[in-house]
């Protein structure tokens, strides 16, 4: 390992957080008052909040919008402290974290590295797929879309054309059913207006679900209402059915489908991402720590994992809470106060997940939510799910900043049918279509 | 030259224009209502509001706030069309644009590229140095200020500390001044907040103009204003000095002066960017087509030049119009009337400058500004001036939604000191920096 990076030594025990999803972040702000020096590790200098990155890709918000510097955020905590870089490996043994930019001590660590996209090993469609896991996913997306139609002008093809205007999405979740919504919205209000030359009846959105229903985990409801809207909306729904291969082209299903597109959107699942180091045995299936209800790492005394990485298995949920916002949020709240509690010689408090429900937008006045309060379950559908949607995830936003120009954004593209931001900055995987396939000139 | 591009017929002359910048963008509106094809080509999708790509720079702004999609802007005008390609060239016999996508036919063809930036030859400079040209221009230099103090954090060695904060600015027109502006506000409001570990009066910001005043062509009160505001802000300014040469590292002053900065920003000048294909005899120095009072480049019945890539010899301006917005939109709004006028028989109008003046802001509450009203000059500075320069950007932005959103992010930057975008998404030019430059481990 290489030297040590250059931190300043409080003389505090040192708690290094290695990843800024919600749940490290939350962590972080729990640990204000703690008598620590907290330090934070991230490839980006940035927190994104994940739930609206499919708005980001279908051209709805602004990037900037759904993103927070870290120093931004906690400019105002004292003993919190930033370093980007990437984690290479823990050496629990040293208390080291070794990283791009050299090695950091600990002496707790938190593990919140979170999830990325699981392609179960099929490396075909890890390359040819877009997923929708980070900033960069997301806009390379939009960026794809949009490229898509600039080059269906140049093809007289039916096939060709086609194979650029229509859209497969792997994965019925609140990712899969979220983009699919989007993308028919586009279809609808804005594209027909932007490519006046191109025929949208002709845009084909296929959303691919390998269960029998949509939004597995929420409400039969909120299943069934989903499937309902995103048919009303003109999405070819396919459910029980996987996608076998693709290999930047063709899509074959299990059932023997052959889907046409040149872009397919891969929001069927996620894997842990853990650190090299730690022994093997505290690794689950699924790459998930093995976690006691501390969050402690299977086998350290000091070693934590919080959120999306983490495991907990209980009586309630024996595969482990679900992997979004929420337990993360939780996890690393509890686990601030927790530390703070150790380090001031109070007994350590066990999490219980407070399942506050769930929710999924489709579009335009259509959502749909499962809201448990004060131990009730509520189903809502349509008009009012889709406010309750809106509310919750611009208060959840972090920074007044977001908050403000995600409110306007979404007051602006609700009156207008509008979704300004259609332009291609930075990377895209739209093929250049060399030619029309009959091999004729275009004329 | 390949096939055709396939672009409808609509039996109507056709004027395809090169280029959407001010002066093409105003060009196509222009002809919104005359009996043509207007066909718009760029290499991008969409319009950049050039003047405030600086503001993108410095994390003032989102770039999504001062762009604009063309097909967005003029989705409602039935006679226009847009392809996103590249032009090589041009084949004034057989009347064909050669481009990325195939060939284009035009009746009448107008050369709206602008200017692009001159390193006057050399090419260490041009492979060190980063521009303010473009969006990309713009996004690699936010995120290579930033980078360089996630970096400078590693760093023990003074000199090496002081190659990250430093900055040189080369150039002291309206960008350069603006840019440095920004800079030192940013140093004495944001940064010492975010990099607390980070000693800000070690960063310098150096301004290296190469004449004797700031602003040359503005009144010699805003030259003077400029310096004395710059200065107050702890800006270092070099007038009378030109950059002789640039290594990455060191930037060697043509009075033998080095400046050791790993970021030098060149703002020092820009020539046209012309397309090969035209008789060399039309081309001026400073790479600008010769054109007449109608805009029609020297030797050519329908090809015109406007902008920046355009040089009208008048009486008024012997060397041609300033190379800024104001041209380009009166030269693309009176080319349009032109060629409505040609094609229903009436005569062309030749092009006089109505002159405005013009505006640079150097900070928070600090501008100056030349106003030329019915025949006077009026002379502001301070915050009036400044107010009256954002009044002006925000207005002459395109888009309503754009205008809200740069109207609401310097209301909130101004009232919280606050510039929010502080995030590193794409490419950076930031070295990595591998080891203190003694060679001991970093402690």
């Amino acid at each position: 390992m290489e030297g040590l990076t250059k931190l300043e030594h409080l003389g505090k025990p040192r708690v290094v957080i290695v990843g800024g999803g919600f749940g490290g972040l939350e962590l972080a702000k729990a640990l204000a008052d703690a008598p620590v020096q907290v330090v934070l590790i991230d490839k980006q200098n940035y927190h994104t909040f994940q739930p609206l990155l499919y708005q980001v890709a279908t051209a709805g918000l602004d990037e900037g919008d759904i993103v927070s510097p870290f120093r931004k955020i906690l400019s105002e905590q004292a003993n919190f402290y930033f370093r980007m870089a990437e984690v290479k490996s823990v050496d629990p043994a040293a208390r080291l974290v070794e990283t791009s930019i050299g090695c950091v001590r600990y002496d707790y660590l938190v593990l919140a590295t979170g999830a990325t996209t699981n392609y179960f090993g099929d490396e075909e469609m890890a390359k040819h797929a877009i997923a929708i896991k980070s900033v960069d996913d997301a806009i390379e997306l939009r960026n794809t879309v949009l490229s898509n139609f600039e080059q269906a002008l140049q093809l007289g093809d039916r096939e060709q054309l086609n194979s650029l205007l229509d859209f497969v999405i792997v994965g019925g979740g609140p990712t899969g059913v979220e983009i699919a919504g989007a993308l028919s919205e586009l279809r609808k209000h804005v594209f027909p207006k932007d490519y006046r030359e191109l025929d949208f009846r002709e845009m084909d959105i296929h959303l691919v679900q390998s269960g029998p229903v949509l939004l597995k985990g929420m409400s039969e409801n909120a299943s069934h209402q989903a499937l309902e809207s995103l048919k009303k909306f003109g999405v070819q729904v396919w459910l029980d059915a996987r996608v076998k291969s693709y290999d930047g082209y063709t899509a074959t299903l299990n059932n023997g489908k052959q889907l046409i597109a040149r872009t397919l959107i891969w929001a069927a699942g996620v894997t842990g991402d853990p650190v090299p180091g730690l022994d093997a045995t505290c690794l689950l299936p699924g790459n998930r720590y093995a976690v006691d209800a501390y969050n402690r790492v299977q086998g350290y005394e000091n070693i934590f994992a919080i959120g999306d990485i983490a495991l907990m298995k209980t009586d309630a949920f024996p595969e482990g809470h679900p992997m979004v916002a929420q337990p993360a949020l939780q996890q690393g709240r509890l686990l601030g106060q927790n530390l703070h509690r150790v380090l001031t010689n109070r007994l350590m408090q066990p999490f219980e997940y407070d399942d506050k429900g769930s929710m999924a937008t489709i579009g335009r006045n259509h959502a749909v939510a499962d809201i448990k309060l004060f131990g009730k379950e509520y189903h809502l559908q349509g008009f009012i799910a889709w406010l309750a949607w809106s509310v919750v995830h611009v208060v959840a936003l972090v920074g007044f900043r977001n908050r403000l120009m995600v409110l306007l954004g979404w007051t602006w593209s609700y009156f207008s049918f509008d979704k300004g931001l259609r332009y291609i900055i930075g990377k895209t995987k739209s093929p250049l279509v060399e030619a029309d396939v009959e091999g004729k000139a275009i004329v």
